[in-house]
């Protein structure tokens, strides 16, 4: 995409209001909008990254057998009422609203009940199970307070996936599992160095849950993690009791203690759901049983805040090439023809290029180049092209080179994004 | 896909509710399900749909230079007041909810006013336009009823696309080519042969404007139609003032009457919104002037809905090879190790096959088949085997053939499908 067409800009300064530095940073390089404390609107550069980040979770649940659904926000208050979750004295973020004729409607901060209720449709016989379902879905949810930018809304796309078993160990294979798949994801998201498979206590229908913490100042939780053994425990739940729940030895593990955002939740949800709901099948015999359910959640603006979190210096944000909006950032400076054939033979080939083809200074674009954070940065100016080259660059590290014009192709590219 | 992984099932009868052909179709065929009137859930091949859908827009507006983002459903009050478009006098199908703080919000039924808001941060002089912005997202709409399946929803994806120019003028030039991209996208959809651009009196701040507008029994809505020229008129707005306005002589055209389905439309929305809330851009001499705004609506369950009701039989649905949720429905009838071979080479080579694996019986499968209506059928029997051969069969066409196994490529199929 050419950027004298893209119809966002850069800016130095965004409202006070806005404490938290990945929202800083996103509004600043054009990502995103602020409509209210903890609801944003995703312009051209931001809906790229989420989307880009929901296709590699969309991916790995893919590989993973999982089947794609989208469900209302819109719910009625029947199903939750089996489920004691419509009380707003029991659930304390609902957004409620009403009909015409005076039905009161929620709008749903999680599916646990809407897809319990669907899936009573399709299954009858144990032949029917297991299967995987997930969504990217608007959550809505009224939170007293929103400070941390994009990573805790009040309006986010979740992807949610609830898993639908037989029995407790049929689930229990499939939650170990989505253990793996979960930091397939993370380590493709860019986070897997910093994140944390983490224990933690969790909801009142299992004794412990599993969370994914991302090691970060931002962070609201706190963990103790043991970075050669790659696991954590969410310091709320720290005892001595959790090591022995866990089959863990206090004494073998090297625990240092960090701030972290939870990115990921895992949860074995048993029978609760589909008992309140009648969600059964028969087995073999033609005897019932309620269905063993577990739900997943990864919500995808906290993912990205968490990468800018993460991933940042004090000139801008440093995307990992696979959430990247673009792969390349071609700046010309004064060198619109030659830039222009390089461009359009990259957009050819394959590789996402911003150019910048701008009217403007060389320092603004070096600028905003960093702050839009692109992975790869290749300047085309005169001096380079007296000797048929072009500097790249990659954003975050010092060193820039020359390189001869004519290997700037797609394999050299994707071969230094590691794509 | 393998339909024994499948987790939906088709059914024979809907609940009585549901009055609308569309719904009972998707409904038994298992792409969607009713979670309240108007409000409904879209599972696996229903998602499918949707998506195509939004692909087919998508490239046809990429390709027109539209930008995409996604703006929020969650609004604060002070921008729809200053259109006058906040009170639930005025505007009577808002959702409305409170935060904690007891601060009322509105659920967007439409984004003309948060787009202007937006784009005062992009736009100061008339070097930053023209530009064209869209999305697809999630529309709120309190209709008091609902019964005409996806067609009218309270909650519907709505692809919404906004211009932004300096001059009437330079809007009006835009508006054309849109009428031409919706035509493009439209045709592409299997909707052209019975889809006409209609004028029509629309809105306070426009004299006309344009409807697509598709012939269907289902339609809410009454056109007049000239079938040779392509155009047509909305019979409300039918009057001898109506041609002058339009240039178009009365006895040159020959027209016939039909109910219709409105699937799009497109509006020139003037300063309204731009003087409402001070979108401004100055002139080459610094002088300000408001921002020369439209607006462009595609909703993307009621053209889903709409392919349904044109594109149906007594068996069920047909889809046009662009949307449907799958390009072949591979048919095993107890010959599932050589099925399986073909599955897994017609995927490879990018063909999307829902490979039917089940072990029921043929006229369940065939029964299923015809209602979901792929536009491929591909049989094979032992009976085809002992030739070498598959029976192939095209939907909603009553003659089917034997080819040789070996002739069943991505080509064949691809050529078969016009796609």
């Amino acid at each position: 995409m050419k950027q004298s067409q893209l119809f966002t800009k850069t800016r130095k300064d965004v409202s006070a209001e806005e404490v938290s530095k990945n929202a800083q940073l996103l509004t600043r390089a054009g990502f995103i909008h602020r409509e209210l404390a903890g609801v944003y609107s995703y312009l051209p550069l931001g809906l790229r990254v989420i989307e880009k980040i929901k296709q590699i979770i969309r991916e790995e649940l893919n590989t993973a057998g999982c089947q794609e659904i989208v469900m209302s926000a819109l719910q009625g208050k029947e199903i939750w009422e089996k489920t004691e979750r419509w009380s707003d004295e029991i659930v304390d973020n609902w957004f409620k609203t009403t009909l015409k004729n005076k039905t009161e409607l929620g709008l749903a901060f999680t599916h646990e009940e809407p897809i319990a209720n669907i899936m009573k449709n399709f299954v009858q016989s144990y032949k029917d199970l297991p299967f995987f379902a997930y969504q990217f879905q608007t959550k809505f949810r009224n939170e007293l307070r929103a400070k941390s930018g994009i990573m805790r809304g009040r309006e986010f796309i979740m992807k949610d996936l609830y898993s639908f078993h037989t029995t407790k160990e049929a689930h229990e294979e499939f939650y170990d599992k989505m253990k793996e798949v979960y930091m397939n994801i993370f380590r493709r998201l860019g986070l897997g160095e910093n994140t944390y498979l983490t224990m933690s206590s969790g909801v009142p229908f299992s004794k412990y849950s599993y969370e994914f913490q991302t090691i970060s100042d931002a962070g609201e939780d706190v963990i103790l993690y043991d970075e050669e053994k790659r696991i954590a425990i969410n310091k709320d739940d720290f005892s001595d009791d959790i090591f022995e729940d866990f089959g863990l030895k206090k004494d073998e593990l090297n625990f240092k203690e960090a701030p972290s955002i939870e990115i990921g939740d895992i949860y074995s949800l048993g029978t609760k759901y589909s008992e309140a709901l009648d969600l059964t099948y028969a087995d073999a015999e033609g005897k019932g049983h309620p269905v063993f359910m577990g739900s997943y959640g990864i919500g995808v603006p906290r993912v990205m805040g968490t990468i800018v979190e993460v991933h940042h210096d004090e000139n801008g944000m440093i995307w990992p090439a696979a959430v990247a909006p673009f792969q390349v950032h071609l700046i010309s400076l004064n060198q619109n023809e030659k830039a222009e054939q390089l461009y359009k033979e990259l957009t050819k080939a394959g590789v996402e290029v911003l150019y910048d083809d701008r009217d403007t200074r060389a320092g603004g674009k070096f600028a905003d180049s960093d702050l839009i954070g692109i992975p790869l940065r290749v300047v085309m100016s005169k001096k380079t092209l007296e000797q048929d080259a072009v500097e790249i660059k990659q954003r975050g590290i010092d060193a820039c080179d020359m390189i001869p014009l004519l290997s700037v192709t797609r394999d050299m590219i994707m071969d230094r994004l590691g794509l």
